[in-house]
């Protein structure tokens, strides 16, 4: 086994994931736990991180890279933002070192836009770009999730952004409205299910229709009998697909669009992207944030690929 | 005092609210309570209707005229639905008796738009929409709530509708998401709050960014100190902005816009219409919902003008 260069972690709100990897950025060992920054908050920042850099024998002077939730606010250390146009370069210049740790640890800021009537935060995506930058040429990024990214990048620089609350509104309608009569006991769907199809492309070509397609899963229901199945998948349909003529009206209609996601995720994406008959290419999610880890690691500690 | 004619009553899932009429249809008598259908049907809907009758002291052969959601399912006697494109006076034709009670009481249909893509249902709007009836001409009616509904009505006849989940949605966003954080204690607002008239104007203009429009109530906060009172603001004219554009594409553009509403939802939907720039006139829904159970109870009753 080859040696232990540095640790990536990326540090959520509700999950944390640490690799320990060697100087040509292999994964070595790899611990992925719910202590997100809301557990963590009470127990301890350090202890947490501490305990997982044992159970991988992480040496005492390994360096460790942190993104995400752990530096706002009210996480361990806060690590500010940088603001668009920001270039991806800043990202990595706006490290901030967490002191009293026996170890050189730094934690990577967010990226801000601060303007009056369309303000953002993002903090861990900022990661997942850096790791799926390409060379040149403009790209419009769907990082899909329980807050969702649409990010305009020409060549190297976030040029702006736009958070959708997609996963959160999903679950607040589909448990705290009167649908949930309608998707209780709602079996798993995917992509290709009719009822997300139709909703994907009915909800993309009249956005305004929102508050009212939701209702069709209750009225559909009511008067066609829709299953439960068919309703949460009809809901999923009318939130993406509302996500996507927004995203979408962010960058130039022939913008490359460059998903970035995992799992099932990915697999709800790249059909909905299908069904609106869209190009775009897919980077993996979880090495999207491994390769933006490794790129700071090189940049902020001296590992060198060789 | 002029001697009693009929009873009306607009029997809601969360509100029952009755009147005591002479044959000139003037309100000799009024009972409100919480005994909506929910409420009813554990306590009993005749226990219920024969308390109130009590207490405002109704003859016992008076009849009783009943709009809204005693005629569901699961209401007292279920009622149907009238289908669009809907005559109003087909509603009064599908008026139900409730058998085993001593007096005659009739419950009022719903209508239905069945539709495969837009599947509808309206229960207790439509008595108001006949007692907000013009002399010919078409209209796009405006009627806020927690569902709210936009009907598009030619002449006398219903031609088609939709409900928006408005209200429910405020609920559900502003208590279960990452937003309740940023609305925590919000004082009241009304219409003329500038960050009710901006998100408004923002989302009429843009209905596809719903769910980023919505995260600016927390990234506004975290970036330019929105107060809790503007976030819920910015959040309640997000919802009616989107409502707007989505109400108002289902008709023709020089429809005219008749909003049927009372209280504080019609102060606020009117400061949204006059901040679009929208002509509309007002009638008052608790007027409506009475003039068109009294046009019923003429029709259904021997109850004579004079």
């Amino acid at each position: 086994m080859s040696e232990a260069a540095y640790v990536a972690v990326d540090w959520g709100t509700s999950s944390f994931r640490l690799w320990l990897m060697d100087r040509q950025d292999q994964v070595l060992a790899e611990r992925r736990s719910g202590e997100g920054m809301t557990s963590a908050s009470q127990t301890g920042f350090s202890t947490v991180l501490n305990m997982h850099l044992q159970a991988v024998q992480a040496g005492h002077s390994l360096p460790v890279i942190i993104c995400g939730m752990a530096g706002a606010r009210q996480g361990w250390v806060e690590a500010g933002y940088v603001d668009v146009p920001a270039p991806l370069s800043s990202v990595l210049k706006g490290a901030v070192p967490v002191n009293g740790e026996s170890r050189d640890i730094r934690i990577l800021p967010g990226i801000a836009q601060r303007s009056e009537d369309m303000p953002d935060v993002m903090r861990g995506e900022e990661t997942q770009l850096l790791g799926s930058s390409q060379q040149g040429g403009s790209r419009l990024v769907c990082m899909p999730g329980t807050h969702s990214k649409w990010v305009s990048v020409a060549g190297e620089t976030v040029k702006g952004f736009s958070s959708f609350m997609t996963g959160e509104v999903f679950e607040a309608l589909s448990k705290h409205t009167i649908l949930k009569h309608a998707m209780a006991e709602a079996q798993s769907f995917d992509g290709h299910h009719p009822a997300f199809v139709a909703a994907l492309q009915a909800a993309h070509a009249r956005p305004a229709m929102f508050t009212n397609l939701i209702f069709t899963c209750r009225s559909g229901q009511l008067l066609h009998g829709l299953d439960a199945t068919a309703a949460a998948a009809r809901l999923s349909g009318i939130l993406i697909g509302t996500e996507m003529a927004g995203g979408l009206s962010i960058a130039d209609r022939n913008t490359k669009i460059q998903l970035v996601a995992s799992g099932k995720l990915q697999a709800l994406y790249e059909a909905a992207f299908a069904a609106l008959d869209l190009d775009f290419s897919t980077v993996d999610a979880d090495l999207a944030v491994r390769k933006g880890l490794a790129a700071a690691a090189h940049s902020l500690f001296s590992v060198a690929h060789n």
